[in-house]
């Protein structure tokens, strides 16, 4: 944390001392507004090839971009402790505003301290806004101009999620990045149907931020407009008159091919303000990660390194492993040579393969251990290119390490 | 280790590069026969209850007793790593030899460097013979004098395991410590069948030793007996007429009354040699343990810590802790607010209790970490007792902080 911080962190270590007294979790409680609400960007390199590094400040730390942020779904980076992901190096969790709202609720953890203290993470969460999972997990969802009623996946119960709610239940959980709500057209909307989505998405945007007010937490706008240029600009433009700390790219990775996605990252980066990080919402493939820092995205957050992890499904340098194939069965060799995690040090894949085979939970941390060490590294890989100006290089070996080629250049 | 073994070390270095060199697991290789049979077991310090604290020397280390050992059925602690066992003080584990005969195969394991390297843990390991699960969870066994023929719980496929392959399978897995096969008849069998069974299993106590002769590891014999106190001195006359290094209580903990169960216990440990370890198998709760430490036994291996774990109920001095109830849903507190495990150190009952609701896979972690570090510290709290000559007063203080007596001594 910079000196200009350290006057500030008096107040941490008093409530350290409230946190202790009153309890378990020796974390600190939210911190005073004025510290909380101290989100800024600082990007320090850009690449020939438009990639970016930079820094952002919040209340609970600072994080490095281009960054990768580990999914905590209900509170949890399912089979890691926090322990676990500090070990990794992990800077920035996100968490589900959608699941935690229905259960444990937002108000019960309000109660417990905040999230932080709750899932016993003390460095930086973002949440997002809970709008994604209404419209894909939710049942009989009803939309109008004030928000979205929906029926809980959990127990059926009728639930209502408005701007101002969505922004109230991410306060209380205590967010260091909230998001916007939003409306997220599936793939393949007509363009007319996207421009009628946009409306509802700028005027709750513009709902969201008079809610949020100056208090603790940075709100981020997030972009919509499907797969057309035209209205992706319309969006941007739209959200920047509000004006946000920080910009996501939703609507993309809902099934469109990766050449389209790619093009589409491009076109809203280029028109998004350069000062502000750009986070590309549930994305993505090692791949994806790639190619989209190229085109100037700072953030990502994806459940494949997790997901993939307990399928069985481990990423390497040259390209996906799927433990469970038989030929690993006797292979003595670490998952990656050289991959320095924890499970590559310590274990075989025949170690690992037998792990899978006879469903041992424990697999499933190991797997997970690796693939979030891999993205994470990537990330950090990436960043260390981009700084040094070699960008380019860096994604012509990464490609040639998977004996692939890049994807050509959009038209 | 002590200063002895110093010289031997070397080998022990030179096997680990070679383990580097050829891949994952920085473990050592199996160690030679002169260093890996030199069990040997000291009676340290007699309680006046007759509860005792000792130590014993294997290949991979000492162990102090009265000791617990975490189960790793399918070479894995379930949810644990070995750092994880490593960090609770773990000083010896157990491994199911039916498990590993079936899946992965010891030859394959053998061929991998042994068990120890396979799964990473450096220090002892026990297993079983695997006619305790070839009786309870194999098909269509048909025994004979020789051994047991069986059908796979996987995959149906036909099986034997007799004495000696017994033995060789738990040589190829490189234990520390193996277990004769014998034969344990279920709860409620008349004496006269309990008879003839021990007849087989004395015989088999022979072959086990013939066949695994000076090779590495050191070869306990189970004494059986089921309830009956004459039966279960012939049984001990028998085994030590055979002589082994360490003797283990079978045929317990099979659905016998407590009651029961001690007394048992009390009257086999009464005629066993006081010069080697006692173990009483596949035993039990916490108030089991501190019964049969009592009445003179130095090894206990069970399933109860991490299985209740995964099921969310929690040891605590003050009793079982069921977390997935509705009164912990906004408890700030530890599981114990004295346990300074990991889990108790950061996170609540709410916390783990949301875990446990909302099926995370973490949950099932951190609850066998904080059962597992339970059983390990009232292991470590009954030694020092009996060290100092105290155990009476420890027994009298468990029982009072759980607001229970102790049972009743036996007529």
């Amino acid at each position: 944390m910079p000196l200009r911080y350290e006057k500030k962190r008096v107040v941490l270590v008093i409530s350290k001392r409230k946190a202790v007294r009153c309890s378990a979790a020796a974390l600190p409680d939210r911190l005073t507004p004025s510290v909380a609400s101290m989100f800024h960007f600082e990007l320090q390199a850009t690449d020939p090839t438009g990639a970016r590094a930079g820094r952002f400040v919040t209340a609970h730390g600072a994080v490095e971009t281009p960054i990768f942020m580990p999914v905590g779904t209900a509170a949890s980076v399912k089979t890691m402790t926090p322990a676990d992901l500090m070990g990794l190096g992990a800077q920035i969790i996100l968490a589900n505003t959608y699941h935690l709202f229905l259960r444990p609720g937002h108000e019960r953890i309000r109660a417990l301290g905040g999230l932080h203290r709750f899932m016993a993470w003390d460095g930086p969460i973002l949440t997002d806004s809970g709008g994604y999972q209404v419209f894909s997990l939710a049942e009989r969802r009803t939309i109008d101009a004030d928000g979205v009623t929906f029926r809980s996946h959990l127990d059926g119960s009728q639930q209502r999620l408005t701007p101002e709610s969505a922004v109230a239940v991410q306060e209380a959980l205590g967010s260091d990045i909230l998001m916007c709500l939003d409306e997220c057209p599936p793939s393949g909307t007509a363009p007319v149907e996207v421009a009628r989505s946009l409306e509802l998405t700028h005027a709750w945007a513009a709902r969201c931020k008079e809610a949020h007010g100056d208090r603790p937490g940075a709100l981020f706008g997030i972009v919509q407009g499907g797969v057309y240029e035209e209205l992706r600009r319309a969006s941007v433009a739209a959200l920047t008159a509000i004006g946000f700390p920080g910009y996501a790219i939703g609507g993309l990775s809902v099934g469109e091919p990766p050449a389209v996605m790619y093009r589409v990252a491009g076109q809203t980066c280029a028109v998004l303000p350069v000062d502000r990080p750009r986070y590309l919402m549930g994305v993505g493939k090692p791949e994806d990660l790639v190619e989209a820092v190229a085109r100037g995205v700072d953030m990502f957050d994806c459940v494949l390194p997790t997901r993939n992890g307990r399928n069985g499904m481990l990423f390497t340098r040259r390209g996906p492993l799927v433990i469970r194939n038989a030929e690993y069965a006797d292979d003595d060799r670490p998952v990656d040579e050289e991959c320095p995690c924890y499970t590559c040090r310590t274990f075989s894949r025949a170690y690992l393969r037998h792990l899978c085979k006879a469903g041992e939970i424990t697999g499933l941390r190991l797997n997970t251990l690796h693939n979030l060490h891999y993205y994470l590294a990537l990330m950090n890989s990436m960043r260390g290119a981009i700084v040094r100006g070699l960008f380019g290089e860096f994604r012509r070996q990464f490609y040639a390490e998977r004996g692939e080629f890049p994807p050509p250049p959009e038209s």
